[in-house]
């Protein structure tokens, strides 16, 4: 059997990225989601290996020593990372696993997985990045200024993905990452050992 | 304006791939589809500019020394080319171009154009293969042999391809090509510069 594609989703904030992973996921049930390790606490409502895999420190550090997370980070005094095992397990069975992340930790990834498909998805203008920014409501002018310089210091990181997808309007974003995983399967690079069987 | 893509589509005989390019034209009007120039004469009922180019051997031998050509063939007598200019002018004009050309064209064309897409189609299997070989059934056994054998020495050039696309359904292969057309837009590094002017 092919292996499935691991595909690994970023781009600034405002960018919309977890609004067309959520569309992507409802119409393709063969993605999987890769769920994240974190020792944080678990919260109200949230569940083991769905929301994340809840680990004691001890544990989390056990596996970093093992190079058993295909990237981490720390925030605060937390780990969190993505566990090499369930996305490689998947990827054997066939399944496509998707990975929405942000850049440092896909870049992370790419160095340690770069048959993955990197995408970027990026606001259809500066202006509307800014006007989703602000759009929030909820921030100081001083705040959305830092969001936004921020969000245009990301976009520059565009040039190490695969693919750029322009988030103008939900479904033309979503049927391009759609074609983008069709195309992948028919590269030779990937397909070329199921040909050889063939032929 | 985003330049066109140059779509490169061939494959072993009793593939297909004639068919394959016939329906994606039929559905996809923005795709022109790239004009050979040739030595011969025209047969009846030919259009100078719609079915070839024809040219006198004089004219293309300038052409062939001024390197006005992606790729050229001698074929008995008579020379065979696609025009560089008609290509080049169409791609910048943001169309894209479809050549349905044999392996050793194809291949002249990777070397002057890498940036083109490639494209390969495959029987969907060896039997598949066979049996529309004998199925034009015109042959003598000997021929069909002969055919076979060059046709599985054809395939294993898929290697230099960039995609595989399984002719196994006429439809099926027709949306993989065209999921490559819209994947191959969202590349960064067709789409960096376009990305620059606007962040």
């Amino acid at each position: 059997m092919a292996s499935g594609l691991l595909l690994v989703i970023s781009g600034p904030s405002g960018a919309g990225k977890g609004t067309i992973c959520k569309k992507l996921i409802e119409t393709n049930p063969q993605i999987k989601v890769s769920v994240s390790a974190t020792t944080r606490k678990a919260r109200d409502g949230e569940i083991d290996g769905v929301n994340y895999f809840f680990l004691e420190k001890e544990k989390f550090k056990d596996m970093l020593s093992k190079d058993e997370f295909l990237e981490y980070a720390t925030v605060y005094d937390n780990y969190y990372g993505t566990p090499k095992n369930y996305v490689l397990e998947n990827l054997k069975n066939g399944n496509d696993v998707l990975l929405e992340i942000d850049i440092e930790g896909a870049l992370q990834i790419k160095e340690k997985f770069p048959q993955g498909v990197f995408v970027f998805i990026l606001p259809p203008s500066m202006e509307e990045l800014k006007s989703r920014i602000v759009g929030r409501g909820t921030e100081t002018k001083e705040d959305i200024d830092k969001r936004f310089g921020s969000a245009l210091e990301e976009i520059k990181q565009v040039i190490k993905y695969d693919y750029a997808v322009v988030n103008d309007e939900l479904t033309r974003a979503k049927n391009d990452i759609e074609a983008i995983i069709r195309a992948e399967r028919c590269k030779v690079i990937r397909a070329y050992e199921d040909i050889q069987t063939r032929f």
